[in-house]
């Protein structure tokens, strides 16, 4: 095994016995950032003596380090303790049309960070190469020893335990090829990986709109529609890596096929595609002067059209969207019944069709759900945008490093 | 504050440093029997002399007995430990309309159960007295300084934070009233409170169909229809306490108003309420003639009388009857894509109506439900029936005791 210069990886393993202490502490500080020993002490309830032979342990290891004294507030002088400049985490976000990788500090704050056109239907071998390269790219300035780990996203199922994509419908050629183990053994780092939208929602929870949510869904809507699920502060998978599959729930009767050879699921009813291929169909027929002369000019029609033509006025647009929104709201409505979530969050590329889209769904979600479960909940827009994938991998390589990750 | 019988309660905090283990040697030996001490050491992965001195700490305090020895294969003697007989829970399940309660030894096996009829309505200071006087017919005959705790469960939301029940439909008189203090305060015990299908579900993880499942719902369908979810091997309680509402997800156009001031509910349109209502009308059009003459002789129709009509051989009461487990699988469908769980237990009165119904939600849900979200899922009829409840509320009692409990 070669690390990403040819080295040996640095040894992270923390000391046995203590190590339960250690982990909290490294997590309270990458959450919370920087923080005073006496701070560290109370929140964590440990007791002064404990909380100052951990840090002395950790600033051994150069996990964490010491900086200047808070001012005093009559009792012992408190120092403040931070993550080491020197631990750096790896985000990659594999979507079905983009590549994107990230580099983080130990808070997971991205320093770098690369975006490519990518298609994941190329099959796992060139998108791992290029995945590769652009690692090798952002961590060509930093000394490469201090990455701890690397996370991965992919745009379908993924078995947590074995790090392989399961019958991932939009992944041709990746069913079952190990992704973790590949990655891990050319780069000598760990590697974690997990569906796209779970890395999204960790990603919005650890730093974006979501902070501390405890319970919590995060609603991807792209080409099609997914979901990532936090139920007490950490991932719900299920039983087969595909919890939040929420885009072929039957939403109405239709005449339309979806992919998965079924008729009237969520994702052929609304989502990019299906928004599309609305758009198209009103374009054609001449309902939508406005989407017929688009269609006319460039050949197509996408999402991002019909959300322009709505803002500039077309009503065939708008009706398109709000019955979109209206789907998703009746879908939302009996998720925030069944699992009663704090918050909902809104992201992937069709969000940024706009207010109209999340104020439909919130409209028929919080219409239609029971007064106790709406009582505290909020339907949001993404904060992180595009950078929540690339956060939650990096959040999600640091879990497998402070060896708290669920095995599910 | 007094015990049952006026003595001081018995002392029971666990060590600090070593508290960690010594409680998760306490829980493999509440769910997996008396074990061998080096198979202890082994599965928790703990050291030897470590495993002996937590046993040690533990027969010291009572909570754990030595048997002896095990059949040596070739290595130390070792011998079998278990908790000690000295161990009771108590576990409440207050229902609609009844009132049970089981006195478990330490392994949550129930030794003792009453169960009577009672009414939530009446509100909560008779059903409380009532519950005491049956806490103390149990527990008459051992000594009460050995009972541990009392886990409740209510039929409606609660503040799990709190132990007190949430603007619960069908409990007037109860909401925000403290049931866990007041009980805590007359039994000097550690009492937990939580609803009546989250228990159900702990009963029937620890004791019954789904022993060890970690992705699990729980579905009872009673006068009402509610789910218990288990994630990770936890309740999912959700942010209000409500989680798992789904009698009110809408299933379909109707003009039949539910409860709760909507229509097209799966509460009203299936359950004991709603299948009563609708043989009644069958009953009295005449369109049965079966459920027009039970309802001539008895003056009114109950779910029961649909489900002896239907074995009868009435073909409006089997219509009714797979109408609402169609019902019920468009919703868990739904819930599969969803959560992804690895079994449904169905439980509740209406279980009872036997083949038909659950062949009804299966042929729904799996036909529904995308394959990858079906391929390990089994949905199952509850196997501890009456008794789910009380047992899952006696394990929430050990495991307020174990200081493991989740502080939602």
């Amino acid at each position: 095994m070669t690390t990403l210069d040819g080295g040996a990886p640095r040894r992270l393993s923390l000391p046995e016995g203590q190590s339960v202490d250690l982990r909290l502490v490294l997590a309270r500080l990458r959450d919370r950032g920087p923080q005073a020993v006496s701070e560290l002490s109370e929140e964590l309830n440990v007791s002064r003596s404990k909380i100052d032979r951990d840090v002395a342990e950790l600033v051994r290891l150069d996990l964490v380090r010491r900086g200047g004294p808070t001012p005093s507030t009559g009792g012992r002088p408190s120092r403040i303790v931070g993550l080491s400049p020197t631990l750096h985490f790896l985000g990659v976000d594999i979507g079905a049309t983009s590549l994107a990788v990230g580099l983080t500090n130990g808070y997971l704050e991205v320093a770098d960070f690369v975006e490519e056109a990518s298609d994941v239907r190329r099959g796992p071998e060139p998108v791992i190469e290029r995945t590769i390269a652009l690692i090798t790219k952002l961590t060509k300035s930093i000394d490469r020893r201090t990455v701890i780990g690397i996370g991965v996203g992919v745009p379908g199922p993924v078995s947590f335990r074995d790090g392989k994509p399961v019958a991932p419908p939009i992944m041709p050629g990746w069913d079952a090829w190990p992704v973790r183990d590949i990655l891990s053994q050319r780069l000598g780092l760990p590697v974690t990986v997990d569906n796209d939208v779970n890395i999204m929602a960790l990603g919005e929870r650890h730093a974006g709109v979501a902070r501390g949510v405890a319970d919590l869904l995060f609603v991807k809507i792209g080409t099609g529609i997914g979901c990532g699920i936090i139920s007490r502060g950490a991932i719900h998978r299920g039983v087969n890596g595909c919890a939040g599959d929420i885009g072929h729930i039957r939403v109405r009767e239709s005449t339309t096929l979806c992919h998965c050879g079924r008729t009237g699921c969520l994702e052929s009813e609304f989502g990019g595609a299906a928004l599309a291929r609305r758009a198209t169909a009103a374009g054609r027929s001449g309902e939508s002067l406005f989407l017929n002369e688009v269609l006319t000019e460039k050949g197509e029609l996408t999402a991002e059209d019909v959300g322009r033509a709505s803002v500039a006025g077309d009503p065939v647009s708008t009706q398109l969207i709000r019955d979109g929104g209206q789907l998703l709201g009746q879908v939302l409505s009996g998720l925030v019944n069944f699992f009663n979530p704090l918050m909902i969050v809104v992201g992937g590329g069709l969000s940024k069709l706009g207010h109209l889209l999340i104020a439909e769904i919130r409209s028929v979600t919080f219409n239609r759900s029971t007064p106790l479960a709406t009582s505290s909940l909020s339907i949001v827009a993404s904060e992180l945008g595009g950078q929540a994938g690339v956060i939650g991998a990096a959040f999600l390589a640091s879990e497998t490093f402070l060896g708290t990750v669920w095995q599910a």
